[in-house]
């Protein structure tokens, strides 16, 4: 009787573990997955940028919109993207704040695109990011990126409290 | 009596992991609050930012000293903080290093305050930031956050040198 | 005999989780190794930047190539360095992507110089980093940092790809 008692502990305890452990790996996962945006983008690896996002994923950005995996390796293979390469470029996301619920999650963060020029380096513009992201059964994938520049419209501010409140768009 | 070793073992193991699973959630969780600041900041949520500190914080900033919740909310409400947000503005806080201490931690990282103007986006601002934090009934929250403008004044880079090794000021 | 398998069902679950946390200490401390650079070598840490170093770890950098403790060190306490901080500069590391595989791991972050100067501020330099690391008995150290200029030149842009896929040099 004792045994069984206890052993039911054990298997709360063990339950307990996981479901942190997992949460841990979620967050840990997505802060990953977006860590790995700019490297990637800033070397041309069109498809590894594409496989970040879901098959049906969007990535809507001022003045452009995205859908799927073709239409974003397509940008990164764009002549604009490849002269910002061609010139040196830096894509760097800041640090990202996540809310994971169940198999869905929002992420924010800014980001800032400094390019290299004939005057050294400079920013050439900061940015809002807002991040949903779904669980796949190979692991987190972007569901939809909405992306504006810092430059006093109000929607880019916006962005930047939902996501940190966790909401979606 | 062999079960009974072999239990005293599983509690073991048990109680090992459960204390590195709480390490883990500390870290994460400390620098989630702080990679909240920027986006809530840039959004003008003055709710929000100020519940990132504790009911008694401080936040110690060149020029100007908060203590408390109203206080801190009072600066993003205040007129400059608005200003910056009407013009675009980015407070992008660098990834940040922890030392958690039981029921206390230290943190520290780098921010960037980006403003966007007439001619495009300067950084106008690079900060030392230094945190010290207490664990509350729900959660991390702030207890000190000291910031000096990486100008050439000494205290700034003292204060990077400290929170990257885990020291109080 | 039921009691012998739920015991099995036990150590399976306890291995598991042994592994998984292991894993998330492993990329926690790595990214935390990183984190620390920025604030220590901005503060003129020369002891404690050199130690983050495996003793026979390497640091390449354009033009300048550094190999052992003692040669990190020096370049901590030159006078370009020392110049760096005395007018006020920051080393801000972006959020690594790191790949484990055992005892040893790919790590790679965008990192901005932020300079200042009569002026104010501006972005002195954007560079690509790539990190391998090294598990030692005291904990992680960086066995090579090779880290170019995003000027354009594409050894930089390369790096980028190559760590956020997890390859080495």
């Amino acid at each position: 009787m004792e045994i069984a008692v206890e052993d039911r502990a054990v298997q709360d305890r063990l339950a307990a573990l996981e479901a942190r452990v997992r949460r841990l790996e979620d967050s840990e996962e997505i802060a990953q997955l977006i860590a790995s945006y700019g490297p990637l983008v800033d070397d041309g690896d069109a498809e590894s940028v594409a496989q970040l996002w879901d098959r049906r994923g969007s990535y809507d950005v001022d003045g452009l919109s995205m859908t799927g995996r073709d239409d974003i390796a397509a940008m990164v293979r764009s002549r604009p993207h490849q002269g910002l390469i061609a010139e040196g470029c830096a894509h760097l996301l800041g640090p990202v704040r996540v809310h994971v619920d169940g198999d869905s999650a929002v992420a924010v963060c800014h980001s800032l695109l400094i390019r290299h020029g004939d005057h050294g380096f400079v920013v050439h513009r900061a940015t809002a990011n807002h991040f949903t992201l779904d669980r796949a059964a190979d692991g987190w994938r972007i569901g939809c990126r909405t992306s504006r520049a810092l430059d006093g419209q109000e929607r880019a501010h916006l962005l930047l409290g939902a996501g940190a409140r966790g909401e979606h768009l």
